[in-house]
């Protein structure tokens, strides 16, 4: 008995569902959980379907095709242990929190090795044994740089990226290698305070609340498929830096229920969004 | 063209899915939504389709009928403004809450009249041309009491009943009378604080956190199957007055939430909690 | 027996607080709850100083100017209810709630009168008994139009301005004429979302979180000093329409809490933001 | 130029907070950040003074001394790293983060020793190069058990124990040996579900809503004064084995939250209550 997840992605028509779910049951396999969502703006239909049984991948992906219009993505992909590599600067608490995670069991992830341009987090690296590269940006060009970077992770293959704080901006080349598996966190609430140094930006606006997005990244700085956000409440009496302290514990958390969310299969990116089930 | 909510609750078995939802394509019916749960702890199947078109609900529910399994519940509803009858006893924010929603369109409901155990509330009902009756208790039996405010509801023929900061306990006879159809507002995030003075108790507990939970009512005080809690965070500068009124504003914002869930079809009760698409 | 709010800010120096609340002592007056702040970017001192006993005011401010550094500014006001005057355009949701609350004094305020750009809302001011003066722009130059509005206001003599979804810009001349005592409710999370259709803008860069800022109005459009924020969790299935829907609920809270911190004088303005104790 | 924290806590009366903080202006203090709070209930005065200057401990608490009424608390407790023991049983995620935000700042903090009644957190103590004793209880009286704890303890001299997620029960005895020194995670809302296994009780009332709680440690179970409490919003769909996963998340961010405040002295004790400033 194994257990995977269909995600299929089409023009709405009616009847989909009854017939999706009917080839699944058609090759004997038990419907887990199913999620569908209609964007009616657009006319297009999500589903995402959670099955158990014995699979014929092939036979099943090709029986879908059957009953699918024919602007349509599916994919069919088995639940379990995903294997990312995680890039880094020097700010510790999400590497940490990733780390610690995968430690305990509280993430369905192997963190396969770590990334940073400074070698300032090997020390932590060393700690749990995942190996750590350090590859210094000083003297490189852009693209010597993410160079490097790129023969280092095709080492290791991974589902994911994880950008936790690598604080340089990735060229579209390095972008377009990994569609849609890059996910990095920003500290701010998106889309206030794009681009550099935002809790300072937020503490000259005097906001109210702060925040953290985690997001898919593409061509545009900050702009990627937004997959979570949350915030927190300050006052007048936080520096800039003190809502930078706090705002580690929200980043750190949020990039966690991202990467959690996008390891369960539960995000579908479209366009600039994401359908989260 | 008409838009109509089915339920379905039934043991769980495979194909469930494949087939009810086989039978709304037979129909004609086109699937606005569909939302299914299986609670694996009791092996039961539950389902929420939202369907548009031309509805012949006789053939629809027996050909429903024809694929459930033998313990089942269905239901058939028509989406549309939902008439409820609204208890008080002398507190006006969740009526105020629920008159006004009413009054622009942020609720679907009609309040078909409002009855209190005192008459304080009448000014505000007449604001809004609701009939207000006064049914005080005093010199009556729980019994008498609760026989005239049936006749009242009865003449009203309610989809809900909503207990608005009422502040007396109904008795079993009363709340059989509607099952499930009974909703009530308890000023603590239950099971915390069950009973009387709950701002009191919380005062005295020195918490850090209250809340407000809005409950279909059963025959346990305070233990109906939970539909919606927020909270609000307080400090040790509230006293219990205080915290009473900051709590108000929760306790509407639940009433009205959950109101609406429960008018949207979005909730189905078994046992003693919800399922809440 | 009195009780007075003072507020007073000046350049920081050593033994304010000691010097302030000796005053305070020296008058026979009961410091009821005393807060401070200082902004040490700024090296300035704020301090709010609620006060119980009899007051001579005019003394009361001398001896407290004898202590305090040149570059200040003090004031004492009485507690209890302010008036207000309220600015609407056709939405219900936030003018209602003002006039729910005014009427079961979950705010202490009055609301003196109610002036639209439309008439939409006045059977609800007509409710509550409330003088409503439509004061169509049509047909005016906005010179014209904002004075006819400021001869009504100035009749009523209110404390404070509120923008209850009042949907047309200011001029700067109107601004100033009513420092720091313009609220108004934006509907989204500032700074995210300036100007026009937020929730459209928020739909279409597919955020998790929306929300709502009051803040003071200035000349700089949704750039004002932020009194209070709230966000509310949302997802992929909310179209624009139901985000604004969902919002306001939250517009409606934050303008009320932010109304009940700017009533209790709990809020300093100082540049374009606030300490609110 | 250090800096110092003095906590006063008196019977009210007028003029305390000239009379404190004109003792620390003599001293030749500055008062970097003053908060007071009246419980009104109880006519009782708490004032948190954060001071820089040159201190002379004793001369400005024997000054502190002359000014106070009789039935007076004061101390007077240098800002800095504070040291810390923590007890475990077999949980990673509590101390997980502890040892992580130790490790990068984000608080300021030693962990001086960890003791567990099982080994099984040794291999993450070891990591952190944190000497870790294993006490098991297997063989002890409750008695002889915590001696040994106390020995170890003893060695450490913490300025407070932290029980991150230590699963037993401690006897008054031990309890009365740290007063108002142990700081206890408990996996709940507190007061609801009070006792063992609060995720199933949470689960089988089906509540929206699940929470954690930091407390001091007193002798009835579950019931010391509550420091800092949070919650997260859940569904049907959770089985009581996710609602313990995810409790995780609030669980170890509460207790870090509430271990800083502790840590920054900005907790006062009264009663079975705190005073957070």
């Amino acid at each position: 008995m194994q257990r995977k997840v269909l995600i299929t992605d089409c023009a709405d028509e009616p009847g989909l569902i009854t017939k999706l779910t009917g080839v699944c049951y058609a090759h004997g396999l038990n419907i887990i959980k199913n999620s569908e969502f209609v964007d009616n703006s657009q006319g297009r239909f999500f589903m995402r379907t959670e099955l158990e049984g014995r699979f014929d991948d092939e036979r099943l992906l090709a029986d879908i095709d059957k009953v699918l219009p024919a602007q349509r993505h599916r994919r069919l992909v088995s639940k379990g242990t995903k294997r990312i590599v995680v890039m880094v600067t020097k700010e510790a608490h999400c590497l940490g929190d990733l780390l610690m995670k995968a430690y305990y069991g509280g993430l369905d992830v192997e963190i396969a090795a770590i990334i940073g341009n400074y070698d300032t987090l090997k020390p932590l690296a060393d700690k749990f044994d995942i190996p750590f590269y350090e590859v210094s940006h000083e003297g490189l060009t852009r693209h010597e740089h993410e160079h490097v970077m790129m023969d280092i992770i095709a080492k290791f293959n991974p589902d994911y990226l994880v950008l936790a704080k690598y604080m340089r901006v990735l060229t579209p080349e390095f972008v377009e290698r990994y569609p849609n598996r890059i996910i990095n966190i920003h500290h701010s609430f998106l889309p206030a305070f794009i681009g550099a140094a935002p809790y300072r930006q937020a503490w000259e606006r005097g906001v109210k609340i702060i925040g953290a997005t985690a997001h898919f990244v593409n061509n545009c700085l900050d702009e990627g498929p937004i997959i979570k956000q949350d915030v927190i409440p300050v006052d007048h009496s936080y520096s800039a830096e003190e809502l930078a302290k706090c705002g580690r514990d929200v980043e750190k958390s949020v990039l966690s229920k991202a990467l959690q969310l996008v390891l369960q299969e539960d995000v579908i990116v479209y366009g600039n969004k994401t359908v989260v089930f």
